[in-house]
């Protein structure tokens, strides 16, 4: 492998000194660039898009390419390919969320389900990782990542994206054991697939926990924070000589970043509803910060990205411990030239805090 | 007006000695009850329910007369009133959420927006006020409502539900003193409506604020608590000499409870993904608290939900200030009978904590 020319973002990570913030922008590579529609068209549908490992990895290249402040790739693929490897038929309809031709409903269901097998399934994510992490040439790292078995349940369960989570709710709240053995094989299915992820190339992984916000406090962390710390524990904590960092992102956990950072995961992502500088006072120097700027920031103008930006920084102080992000996905509605001034912003602006 | 004979809910908010915890469910009168569902039908249509004050008032008594240990009456009405009677045209859809037929896209619009005058708008909702207070003849308090005007003016841009805000925060990010324009109308408006609501009959009020959770922290702050402040501070404060009590509710907003409770609220609303324990350490003796059980535990069957009961009274403790609820309004998929398991442990299992 050729050595890293940036490694401004995994030193972040662990929390060494630093030049200037980092900065990466989840779903950076998104349909919001003319150039990553302009590959889906060509690919048919997402599907075919995640599943072939060349088109992979040059939708991930694109946003690095625009915009060369960027610190990070991340692997293009979609949170829900594990239950697509478990045989529940994952497909995407036009203006619709991603759907499930076969639901989880009982017992039965749960127990029939597989656990991943890395050797066979999901080689097309593996070899993507390979191949992005070659023609990266050692620009920036790598991030692999997974759904939280949570947010995986709730699409196994509800069959695709839902509002209130009423049947995945009702089976954790009403049979919590049979819950938990689904929970139990998402957990090995994800630690199995991160470690390949990391086998194959990844230097940094992220866990989505998109609906983690959605649980009670005391069904969270039985339900989310104790399985992703599982998962943590279960990973592989250094490659290649290099030590594996871990982003745990819990949308809507601004509530439970004390014991998130007590998960063993090396940084967590905020989401914009918190506030970066309460989050630093309250987690110490045990994570670092990934956030957290509001993504619809990005339908106004570069002066006031700018300032936001400016207020985030100021916000989280001086000192290395920041990766620069949004706080959930870049939307499609976001141009091409406002995502440059945020980068820009990032880049210009962050010196001074370091 | 005929003496209370039940003053617990009222007791409870100012913090005063209670026999047992008083309890109320959001959403009360609603779709999960056959007696609502029959009487929605002869309405013809929602708005010709909300819009019927004989009709409002009969749906409002329903789960009362079902539910014996219910301490408190809430009117039946809905948050959109306010922009509806400011000319947006409020329809709904079968099985769709609200919808206006105008937006506000504008400064223009904004400036063409009447405040509510509530010696001519709305007297419907004030006459069923009124008619629910004279019904009730005492048997619990009543409270009145509105929409926050965070919340009001999500619906009045996108004009209708909205996932993530778009257009909405692209105007309060991008021309803040327009924004403003919008809010400071609807904090004259709302002000207007809860005091026209009280000098009716309500005992005690509730801000809704649903999608404050959606903003950043700052904007929060700015765009939605200090307008409901506003508010607080321009209500009657008492009425036929009674205080009249002020529950705020921002649902998603468990990381800015120490500055609601400075806000000048009786009592803040928890949804459940807060520690109600938590919450009561961090706001100490100036507020009392309303919840916070997930809605979704009204799925399982009546020992899952006595426990749920249980797990909360003890985190909440012992003494006056709580005001058992659910952390969000109950659902149309949860029985009747769930409800009633719900109330029953309320009563039965609070006895212990006073």
């Amino acid at each position: 492998m050729s050595e890293l020319k940036n490694d401004r973002f995994l030193r972040a990570l662990m929390r060494q000194p630093v030049d200037r913030t980092p900065v990466w922008m989840m779903r950076q590579a998104g349909r919001y660039l003319p150039e990553y529609r302009a590959t889906r068209e060509r690919a048919g549908n997402f599907m075919g898009l995640c599943g072939n490992p060349d088109m992979a990895c040059e939708v991930t290249l694109q946003p690095l390419d625009r915009y060369p402040q960027i610190d990070a790739a991340i692997l293009f693929s979609d949170i829900l390919t594990i239950p697509d490897a478990m045989g529940l038929g994952l497909y995407f309809e036009t203006g619709e969320g991603p759907k499930f031709s076969k639901v989880v409903s009982t017992e039965k269901d749960i127990d029939a389900l597989p656990v991943v097998d890395m050797d066979k399934d999901l080689t097309y994510v593996t070899d993507a990782v390979s191949l992005i992490r070659r023609e990266l040439n050692g620009r920036v790292p790598l991030i692999g990542f997974s759904g939280s078995p949570w947010t995986l349940a709730t699409y196994m369960i509800e069959g695709g994206s839902s509002k209130d989570y009423a049947r995945t709710k009702e089976l954790m709240y009403q049979q919590p054991q049979v819950f938990h053995k689904l929970i139990d094989k998402l957990v090995a299915s994800v630690t199995a697939y991160l470690n390949a992820q990391i086998m194959a190339g990844a230097q940094a992984v992220q866990i989505f926990d998109s609906w983690g916000g959605a649980l009670s406090h005391s069904a969270y962390h039985e339900f989310s924070l104790a399985p992703m710390q599982k998962i943590v524990d279960g990973l592989i904590k250094e490659h290649d000589g290099h030590p594996i960092p871990v982003i745990l992102f819990t949308k809507g956990g601004g509530q439970w970043l004390t014991s998130m950072a007590d998960s063993g995961a090396t940084a967590l992502g905020l989401d914009w509803t918190t506030d970066i500088a309460y989050a630093r006072h309250l987690v110490g120097d045990k994570v670092a910060l990934q956030g957290n700027m509001d993504p619809a920031i990005l339908y106004t103008n570069p002066q006031r990205i700018r300032e936001e930006v400016s207020t985030i920084l100021q916000a989280y102080g001086n000192g290395s411990g920041h990766i620069f992000n949004l706080g959930h996905g870049v939307t499609p509605h976001a141009t091409p030239e406002n995502v440059g001034a945020f980068f820009e912003a990032v880049e210009e602006l962050s010196v001074d805090y370091h």
